[in-house]
């Protein structure tokens, strides 16, 4: 419905009808629309901790290509014109900004720099950010070819090192 | 009066009126409301080759430090607003993406991995699109902290050696 009705249009009223459910429970077990809105961003039902947990389940050394296969399997699977509808939120609703800002940043990319161990874990986590961010863009807002229909085994060994040595190499 | 206006309401007539010049002036000299667009992108006024220049011209092995420094000097130059202006732009209308895409794509990019004489340029162009566009919605969108306020001195080493690996380096 976000995708649908952007972030002013889909009401929690209306997706609590459409899931046939109570508005309340929604705004009980989601944390209202601001909740759903985190959630629908990574199409995670329930808990981000989830992705925290597949991207650092390996180690440090494999959280690179974690995210890239992470993101780009859930973004695919959440189809283009989500992010699109994301992209357009984020540019109109300061409060979807702040959604994007601290699920994105803040609780997942945060998370992941901490659990490295690195020095200067806030510009690891905001680097990241512009690498998947500009992922997306590409991929689903502006279908720039070939990164835009390339297969994950395609992206992985390309974008793959570069998240990682964000999150554990030489930035300077 | 992209960035005030948005695509569609920036005129042809209105840009050429607040400039003291004829509306068929602007559409001979700058190719219309696309070709403005096109140039208020990247803020560079008649020619692109200029920025292909600017990247190009201390080799390929520096490719990746000019791109940053030429993109970031210039974006910071022409304003957050602008860059927002640019996203929304892109989300709602066909045409303004189009421009983005052969503009800063296919010409710049496209001309700059050409310029390296490296395998997959297409390829290429667009991983370093990716990371370009991210850092921008980073930095002027979203503003996400540190990579938003962080001087070019501290993104050249962060990001640099992403778009040199992106033109030169393995990509898989």
């Amino acid at each position: 419905m976000f995708a649908e009705s952007g972030y002013d249009g889909a009401t929690v009223r209306a997706i609590a009808a459409k899931a046939g459910v109570d508005a309340a429970m929604v705004n009980h077990w989601f944390g209202g629309k601001e909740g759903l809105f985190a959630q629908a961003i990574l199409n995670v039902p329930f808990d981000i901790m989830e992705v925290i947990e597949l991207v650092t389940r390996d180690g440090p050394h494999n959280m690179g290509e974690n995210i890239v296969r992470t993101f780009v399997t859930r973004w695919d699977g959440a189809g283009g014109e989500f992010f699109v509808a994301l992209i357009r939120s984020v540019t109109t609703h300061p409060e979807a900004l702040h959604t994007l800002k601290s699920v994105l940043i803040n609780r997942i990319f945060g998370a992941v720099a901490e659990a490295t161990g690195s020095d200067q874990p806030n510009l690891r986590a905001s680097l990241c950010a512009t690498q998947i961010i500009g992922l997306g863009m590409a991929r689903y807002v502006a279908g720039l070819e070939p990164v835009a229909s390339a297969d994950v085994e395609t992206l992985v060994p390309a974008i793959a090192p570069t998240l990682q040595r964000y999150l554990t190499g030489d930035i300077g």
